[in-house]
């Protein structure tokens, strides 16, 4: 399975996908779009939409998830990501594939092992777990940790699924993954 | 020339155009999009996306206007907007049309002469101004008063640059168009 992590912002959008066999993960591309600043934010979601939209078709995961946002300091910047946010949610749906979240707690738990990890061990656990000779550039990490989280509570759901729905009880985690 | 406004949010989004002819204005449509509650909000925004480019195809406008957003009360509604809003922007932008944006207070300047109007005010004189039988319903009425703003700022703007870049002293008021 290649599970698809999209780490959106207005001015950067971090993407990273890992393909997920049994416990064995591997990297299969991460980059950081880079949205012009000069430009209109209206073309800027254009090129979003569009250089985004390519990534997908070309690394053909199976599933695409994205961090949900809780808590955010302040309207204005909400606003601002919520419009990128909007823009990649829709790519997503777009390209058919189930498109699912992940808690900013289950990336740390899932990458880490402790829900309470910093940014910066989050992102070198990224890079030794799938063994990359260094780290990626810190949109594509983030992104890279979503998709980790996402392989993660993406194979509990297919459990739960293949048990007749019940969940599996381990450490009663919710995962965030909705169809 | 047809002004197109987009009043959008994550359940309804209002859509209207105008016609502007000198000091006459005539409406060219409105509606609000329907965006089903029990559908994931990626599907949403797909279905935002696609319904609202096909409006936007079929009435050909001219120039298309979003309202600023200022001073949202929460982080999470700022969101939730936010992620309608980068949509309708992306669908102004695929379009290849010039995008605009007006303030609220320049909604209500432009439809009612008063910044200080009351939202039943601008929507009875949105009524009123457009000849309508009655009035457009609430989201529909609100996307209306945004083209009638954003066509009187897109006026403003065609008379300066004919004059060669001076603004037209008229009250001082700057208006939203971008380029």
């Amino acid at each position: 399975m290649i599970s698809f992590g999209i780490d959106p912002g207005s001015r950067r959008c971090g993407w990273g996908a890992v393909e997920v066999d049994g416990s064995r993960l591997t990297s299969r591309g991460h980059g950081v779009i880079r949205l012009p600043e000069a430009s209109e934010l209206s073309a800027r979601l254009a090129i979003l939409f569009e250089q985004l939209g390519e990534v997908v078709e070309e690394v053909a995961p199976d599933r695409i998830f994205l961090e949900s946002v809780f808590h955010q300091k302040n309207a204005q910047s909400a606003l601002i990501l919520g419009q990128a946010r909007g823009v990649a949610l829709l790519v997503a749906a777009r390209s058919g594939r189930p498109v699912g979240e992940v808690s900013p707690a289950e990336v740390k738990k899932a990458v880490t092992g402790s829900g309470r990890a910093t940014k910066d061990q989050v992102q070198e656990m990224v890079r030794v777990l799938l063994g990359l000779p260094e780290r990626a550039p810190s949109d594509a990490a983030d992104a890279l940790s979503v998709a980790i989280a996402g392989a993660s509570a993406a194979k509990w759901n297919d459990l739960r699924d293949a048990l007749g729905g019940a969940p599996p009880k381990r450490g009663g985690r919710k995962k965030g993954w909705r169809r």
